[in-house]
């Protein structure tokens, strides 16, 4: 469906320099786009693609805009105009409102809601106005969910937490009574999992944002607007702040605390808590395989290099003296 | 629903010192349990916790029974008594036996069972007594699970292990003809995946715990009641002995073998087989990532420091031997 | 079924060394091959199992047939030839043609495509002939799936990327418009999650074989015949060539581009594009946890060490100096 720009900047603000009656139909990359689409200039790093762009508007800021050869919407902010204008102009169809045909549904929810095929939602749970099951969620009893909730294919929520006591060689297992509590403004992504908690509830606070293939383990509690990416794994009882982040695959230990603002690299290993924001990583630099051997194998012995380097600084120190 | 407390000790021993009567009608941590809520204290670091509770009753063992200000059930195994008990006061309504309408099953399995919405059950599939399949779970043809499994929403047992022969660019499938055997007492988290194995059987052995979002390939097998946390990877043909556990996210290299008793920590890559039971890691530390950039940069120099250091210690010999 | 070898030797080539009338009716390894079965030698480590097997018959290479007790299929790539024939004496059921009954199916499919229960395939989505959907497989509308894939169980294919713009503290959803598009003869594992693109596609390209529980972000290429093991990550915009590997839980940053032929170890995490091709790791040994303990610790001080290491030198050259 084609757009005007004036239509747009009425709508999500900004300085219009060009026409307001042109059109455009969607959004497409600097490189891609062509007449009939916006683009966008987020990161100054890629003006040299607007001085050759095809678009027909591109979205900047105003340090940008006398770079642009086409219609520009100028504004402070270019990523998040582009972002609000997406949802607007998206072409993926949305998943119809109300529960499909065969989606097991043992609770009540809002009409507002779109639940997709083969979704289970067990008894006692509540979810909020306006959110969304992709198809295949499973959400177990007793659990809640908050408004505007993106729930993507396969993601799992309120399975139990691994939570058993030994019995001489076996294990026994500790009932899981703990819900999960999930605020507003929530996505979670394909086939990610959020265990329930043990006694108390496993709570993921308002605007949290949770990538495809993360594990949630049992009374873990994640602050408002702390994004996860891909493969990111929270081990029980860890607690993290508000604000946070971690890349693709860093691991958070059970009972761990993280305070609020804290960013964790991609593939580290949090071990102990964090008190001070910022970033932390704890990961090592790749190399081609034959010197990675050669050099990584130093790693067992990190301990005598260490000795050996004492033992160096006293002999030298003693015919320092001689001398 | 209430229940007295001499019932209870009734049902799952220990000495109770306090009213018989007092009846409680579910278990909560020592912080947030009221009069109505039975606690327990199974880590002494937690004492501190016992002097404040509002508990109806705790249990504990006989050295922390001084200490307890309120009624208390005296057991030597406070956790493990709690882990019992937690089963029989469980909130959490327990999936109806039987097979959900929704799933489709094409194997005949023992009224006992209880198979969730969703599910897909194979030909040629043998499930044991009691067992539970949460939503959504695959078990493909010919796998056999024993009895009292749990296996939780979105787990996938017996998927083509991945194998392939090279054909000059492209690769030929393996066919995988090989089944999943799991024994009795398993209990598998949420989207885990269990391949299946190539020429011979995957094989998970009695009492073994699988926690979410783990990958088991073909032809590995894992031993008697050894416990593996969240995200953990077991590459095929692994053989991993009993009474082993790994941390969240461990991988396990493939044709490895682990003796029993071995114990992975979080986050650690095995490359070689383990012969020696004990506790074994392979991990960074994390930090502050400004530290860390100019920190482990060394560590592609490793070799080249052990290399100065040799040459320090010879030019230092030769200086000592001159004075 | 029963199978003669001069039947298979008819089909899939190779010289016969023995009666073509004998029949087998499966593969099975060296180990546990009995008289009915066919069994295989590609490695020539494995040449000791050789001389005891009791296989009914042995594909070998030239070099090994000499040592064959038994019936010998002489071929140059015995490995190959066993795949190609694994897959006509597999003995697992395939699944049927067609869509299951409980699948919904949005949008029109070849006939020969097999879609298993409780699939969902959104609208405007094409598959190509001869394709096989597992159960549970979810595919978002617009995406794309070539001839002859292989998707097993709860795999999601056009899952949104992970994309938010800040605002304030808060995180604005970037609407994901692109599609995946999926060559020929891709196969694809359980529980592996592919997003869709955020303006442009999310290319996986022929040949292209992705383990279980994979995550590839948005945008991602890979390219012609890569293999990827299971866990595996590959971050949003990450470009990876034709004929790569990676092995088990290796991570791909997002917006690297890796040249063909790069082989990526198990456990390594790539923050660097590779211009290269080769092998290249980047992972820590591991130890019994005590000597790990102290010995790693040793990991935050190595920038102090090199530099002890610059002061000795120093040191040392002015003493070698005046002696």
């Amino acid at each position: 469906m084609a757009r005007s720009l004036g239509e747009i900047v009425a709508r999500f603000g900004g300085e219009l320099k060009g026409d307001g009656a042109q059109e455009v139909c969607g959004l497409a990359t600097l490189e891609t786009a062509g007449a009939q689409q916006l683009s966008f200039l987020a990161n100054p790093k890629y003006r040299v693609q607007l001085g050759s762009t095809k678009a027909g508007a591109v979205i900047l800021s105003a340090e940008m805009a006398e770079f642009c050869p086409v219609t520009a919407i100028v504004t402070p902010q270019p990523y998040l105009y582009f972002a609000r204008l997406s949802q607007w102009l998206s072409s993926v169809p949305a998943q119809a409102r109300g529960a499909h045909a065969s989606a097991v549904v043992e609770s009540p929810v809002p009409l507002s809601v779109s639940i997709g095929a083969h979704c289970r939602v067990g008894s006692d749970v509540e979810i909020g106005e306006d959110s969304v099951l992709y198809p295949g969620v499973t959400v177990y009893p007793g659990c809640r969910i908050g408004r505007r909730a993106i729930i993507h294919a396969g993601a799992v929520i309120g399975s139990d937490g691994f939570g058993f006591a030994k019995d001489g060689e076996t294990w026994v297992k500790i009932a899981q009574i703990g819900r999960v509590i999930i605020g507003d403004d929530v996505e979670i992504g394909a086939n990610t999992t959020i265990d329930r908690g043990a006694l108390e509830d496993t709570v993921i606070e308002d605007g949290v944002k949770l990538d495809n293939q993360i594990q949630i383990g049992h009374n873990v509690r994640i602050g408002k607007n702390t994004a996860l990416a891909g493969c990111v794994g929270i081990a029980g009882s860890a607690k993290v702040g508000a604000g946070c982040t971690a890349g693709g695959g860093a691991i958070i230990l059970g009972h761990l605390t993280l305070a609020d603002n804290v960013h964790v690299s991609a593939g580290t290993l949090v071990t102990k808590s964090i008190t001070v924001p910022g970033s932390y990583t704890g990961t090592v630099p790749f190399m081609p395989h034959e010197g990675w051997q050669k050099n990584f194998a130093r790693l067992r012995h990190l301990d005598a290099m260490a000795d050996k380097i004492r033992a160096l600084e006293k002999r030298l120190a003693e015919l320092e003296k001689k001398a």
